[in-house]
Formats: structure tokens, C-alpha cells, sequence
């Protein structure tokens, strides 16, 4: 099968970590090692996020020249060399001799009249104390929230994609059988001007809403949202609190989840499947494998689909002909 | 022809010019409009430089967190990101619709043994006066040198490159037609450890030499080095200055240079046609396509072949015979 795989920052960086060149060459290591066990028997796209990177990248460029502004998509552009560079050294260095690897910069086109420019909802950055935090808003003006998991981070805005530009020499190369890493960060954000020029534009694209039109792009067989969360939950911190496993679009629709970083994953992984993909598979790193096969993570598939292609929801079959999604096991 | 373009970092910020965003910019739209009117008649392959990029980029990070590495292999991965995703922006606003266009990180193996390890050469950053360098020097133990235009800049090792890792993949793209920027910065610097595994290391590569590995890789017909001089000068700053237009590379070994940013340029050129290159082009952004057509710039070629391919030396066909460069015209 063709996987779109799209890492969480997170699944290079561990929430709370130090960053650093050490850490994050551990985590991307980690993270190789179950890529490449996924690429011995799929075809694999990786794709990754860039949100403590690019915070970071956002604080060094500030500190250094606060009067120099360095805006979020030369910022971007600067994350997916970092990481994608990472990512391909650690992925070849799993993956068999003679394995091909290309590793493209992306741009992504937004709508410049994208209401989220308005409303900054994407969080980059280290976490911060209250106290930490208000130093930072007061030195560099920028919006910050409080995390659901505690602490205050800098939010810039996020605008949805609307088109992978050089879509083209990626399927090229996607067809050729080449291991390809793309639009990491979600994308580098440009808009079109009115004479058709692009101009790149202060945001943070979500790396998963991407990810879904790259997996559409490729028709691509899975799409798979990789994290340090076990799975989707229904009541997250509620006492009905439970793991979501294999599910419909439809299903998922019906019930209300908590803002937060799960949103976009659940958005992403209903458009694709709704688009005609297989399987939108979301859950940690270390269990990618077995999302794939249905055996842990939230698995968004259609009914009539999932009946198709024999990819049943092993944790729980019995569930999906009723196409009613229960919790059926907590993974975390 | 297929022209294997090296873009000086140089050519992307001017020397002393303070480097921001707006900056780069403007200079890569400058240079965007040479390479595209170069990319109407032929095909580009563009790789570019990095230094004075790589040593802010060491910088913003050193002063940020003053005990955290991050090594020059990383930082040139994230000017990969930045200067590549500049690039081809402006290169796709003014080249035709509908051309495709893509960008890949390259890494480029280079010797652990390389003697370069132990003598820093290669300076990257901002222009100091001596007064800063001796606090920059101090601050973060770098090693410093005197530029041949006045001023101080931080130097570090600059080993040979070795192989281009993922040539197969740029090679498929420029088969079928894409324009590929790569090699950014000379390329990422790997090693190759004893258990087969590649590993980033301290270095930056020189993109010269590199792209010549590139042009001969890519059966190019043309390697074009622009920067912001005119040409490569016989006798620098003494009484017999003068640029050189065609010339041999049996002619170039014969003379002797100042040690400075052309000596790279001079053995790239010589190594390309040696190697079967048509011809190797040395001079301004601006005359890029003057150069090609032996109309600017110094030009290296080796006779038999000025003689069977036509493109003769326009500024001075009548020394082309006698293998003897001259200089011919300043173009400064």
C-alpha cells in the first residue's frame, strides 16, 4: 500500500523536552526505525510538523536582531531543512542499501483571506510558566495561550491549505519508487497576489490538513497521523473517558471533542477517507505498524470500504457493521 | 544546454549589506530574473552558496543558548531550507506557467580523514571590524581571519566533497524536464562511519566544488559560477591587473593566484572540462548569459572542444588558438 506518513513535532521532540540537536537526533532515530519497519512492506511518504521547531527558530532570530523581523515561512522554510535533513539521514540509515530518498522543500498555497490570519490558533514554541510567558509577550508582541496539558505557548495564525505547489516532480518521484520526504511544517505558506505572483505569508500551515491532500494528491491507499497519543478519545478527562478505535467519518462527526491538537487529525483523517483513501489511521509512533493493521490507534475508514478491502477492525469488528464507534480499549 | 548554475552567497546578500529577509529578497529576485532569462533557451540546474546565511544562522543559535551545539551540518540544512525556498519562489514567479520546479536537500559525503578538519578555512558569517572579532572570538571560542577586502570573518573546515548522496532522484527530475535547485550550500556535510552509517559532521562544503561533482553527475554541458566580480583577474591589486576571458585549464595551472574565493572557482572550472565539460563560466549574476555566450566573464574550455562546439570566445577568438590567456577586457 501507498502511505502518506505525517510525524507530530512531537514524535521528534518530547513534550517538555530541551531542545536540542542531541535530543531530537534520538527521537528522529526512534522515529526511523518505525518508519523503515513500516517501508518494508508499504510504500512510504513522509511528511512532519515543525511546531517547537519553529518557535524556536521564530525566539533565536528575535533574540538575536528584535528590530529584524524573520517572518513564519522563511522560518517554515528553514524547519523543513532541519528536520527534513534528520528525517532522510536517520530514514536511509534504517532503511536496506539502495534504497532512493528525496527530501523537497514544499510550498502550500493559502487563501490570503483566510479568517484564521485573524484568530492565531496554531501553538509553536516551547511551553511556558505564566510568568515566562508574559516576558515574551511584552518583548516580542506576540499571542499567547494556554495549553490544555498546562503551560502557555506562543499561537500564530493557521490558514488551510488550499494546493501543494510542485505536487508534480513529488508524484514523479512518489511513482518512481522513491522514498520521499515533502511538506514538512505543513508547508511553507504562500498566498497568490493579484498579477498570480506568490508571496510567502506570516502562518503555520497544520501539517496534518496537508498531509490529507498529499495522501489525496498521491492516492495514496493510507493516510497515517503519527503523535505520542494512543489513539482518539471520546471524554477526554471525563469519566466516560475511552479510546476510539475503528470508526466512520459519520460517526465521528456526531460527537464533539475538545479543542485541541486532535481537531485538525480527525478533520484530516475524515476528508481523506471521505476522498476515496482507505484508511486514516491516528496514534503513536511506536504502534504505526499495527494502525495500519487495525490492531491500535483511532482507524477512520468507510463502512462499505473497510467491508471492501478485508482491512477489518480486528479490536472490534462487531462494532463496525453497526456503524455505531465505541470506545473498545484504551491504549495509553 | 543543460547549465549547472552556483549561485554565490554573495550573489544572494552583497558584501556588507546587513542581512535580513528583505534583503534576501530583493537579491534573489534580481537573481531569479538572470536565471530565468538563462532557463529560456536552456536548461538550469541551480545550486547556490550559503556563508554568509550558515554563520548567522551559528550566530542567532550561539547567542540564544550559548551551551547548546548546533552543529554547522544542521545549520546548513536549515539555509538549505531558507535560501532553496527563496529561490524557488522567485525563480517559479518568473519563469513560464506551468513550469515544475523542485527542490532537494542534498547531503554530500566528504572525507573524516579530510586534513581540512584541522585547518579552518572557509569564512562564513558578517563582516567584522577587528574590535568586534577579538569579542565574537571570545565569546564563542570560533576560530577568526583576516578577509583579503578588510575586515574579520569566522572560519571553519571546508573539506572536499566526495560524493553527492541521492543523485539518482535529482538526476530523475532533470530527465524529465523539472528545474532542480540543490546542493545548497555546497550540500549538508556527512561522514561515512565505520558501520556503513552516515553522520552529519562540523564543515561547510564549498558549493564550487560541489557543483562541479553536480554538472559532471548530470552530464552538464556547462558549469556557470556567478558571483559579484567580474572575472577571475591575472595579478589582483598589482600593476598588471587584468580579467581573463577564454582560457585553458593547463593555462590556469600555470598562473598563480592570491589564496582567496576565486582558488575553489579556478579548480571547479578545471576539474569540470577535464572531466568533459563543455565549458566552465566564471563571473557576474548580471552577465550570466554573456558568459555562456563567451561574451563576459573568464571562460574555461579546453581548445579541442571551443574548436568543435562554436560557442568560440567572441571577446578574444584570436588567443583561443594560441592557447594562451590574456586578459581582455575589465569588466569590473
Amino acid at each position: 500500500m501507498r502511505i502518506v506518513v505525517a510525524l507530530g513535532g512531537n514524535a521528534l521532540l518530547k513534550r517538555g523536552e530541551p531542545m536540542t540537536a542531541e535530543a531530537q537526533h534520538t527521537n528522529v532515530r526512534i522515529a526511523a526505525a518505525a518508519l523503515a519497519d513500516l517501508a518494508r512492506d508499504h510504500q512510504i511518504i513522509v511528511a512532519h510538523g515543525n511546531g517547537p521547531q519553529v518557535g524556536l527558530m521564530a525566539l533565536q532570530a528575535a533574540n538575536f536582531a528584535p528590530d529584524t523581523l524573520w517572518p513564519l515561512d522563511i522560518l517554515g522554510a528553514e524547519t523543513e531543512g532541519m528536520i527534513g535533513y534528520l528525517i532522510e539521514q536517520e530514514l536511509m540509515n534504517a532503511l536496506p542499501k539502495g534504497t532512493d530518498c528525496a527530501t523537497l522543500l514544499t510550498r502550500v498555497e493559502v487563501d490570503a483571506k483566510d479568517p484564521a490570519f485573524n484568530q492565531p490558533t496554531k501553538p509553536i514554541g516551547p511551553v511556558y510558566s505564566a510568568d515566562e510567558a508574559e516576558v515574551v509577550r511584552a518583548k516580542h508582541s506576540w499571542s499567547m495561550v494556554a495549553e490544555s496539558r498546562g503551560g502557555m505557548r506562543r499561537v500564530v495564525p493557521s490558514p488551510l491549505p488550499v494546493a501543494i505547489l510542485g505536487i508534480a516532480p513529488i508524484r514523479l518521484l512518489v511513482e518512481a519508487g522513491v522514498c520521499v520526504i515533502c511538506a514538512g511544517g505543513g508547508g511553507i505558506p504562500v498566498v497568490r497576489k493579484e498579477n498570480g505572483q506568490m508571496q510567502g505569508v506570516e502562518a503555520v500551515i497544520d501539517k496534518d490538513r496537508t498531509s490529507a491532500l498529499l495522501a489525496e494528491a498521491l492516492h495514496a491507499d493510507v493516510l497515517l497521523m503519527l503523535t505520542d497519543v494512543a489513539a482518539v478519545f471520546r471524554d477526554w478527562g471525563g469519566p466516560d473517558q475511552a479510546a476510539i478505535g475503528c470508526v466512520t467519518p459519520d460517526a465521528l462527526d456526531a460527537m464533539s471533542f475538545a479543542a485541541g491538537s486532535m481537531g485538525p487529525k480527525i478533520t484530516a483523517a475524515c476528508d481523506f477517507v471521505r476522498a476515496g483513501g482507505t484508511l486514516a489511521g491516528i496514534g503513536r509512533l511506536q504502534d504505526a505498524r499495527a494502525i495500519v493493521e487495525g490492531r491500535a490507534g483511532t482507524q477512520v475508514r468507510m463502512d462499505s470500504l473497510a467491508r471492501e478491502t478485508r482491512l477489518t477492525c480486528e479490536n472490534e469488528p462487531s462494532r463496525l457493521s453497526k456503524g455505531k464507534p465505541e470506545a473498545v480499549r484504551d491504549h495509553a
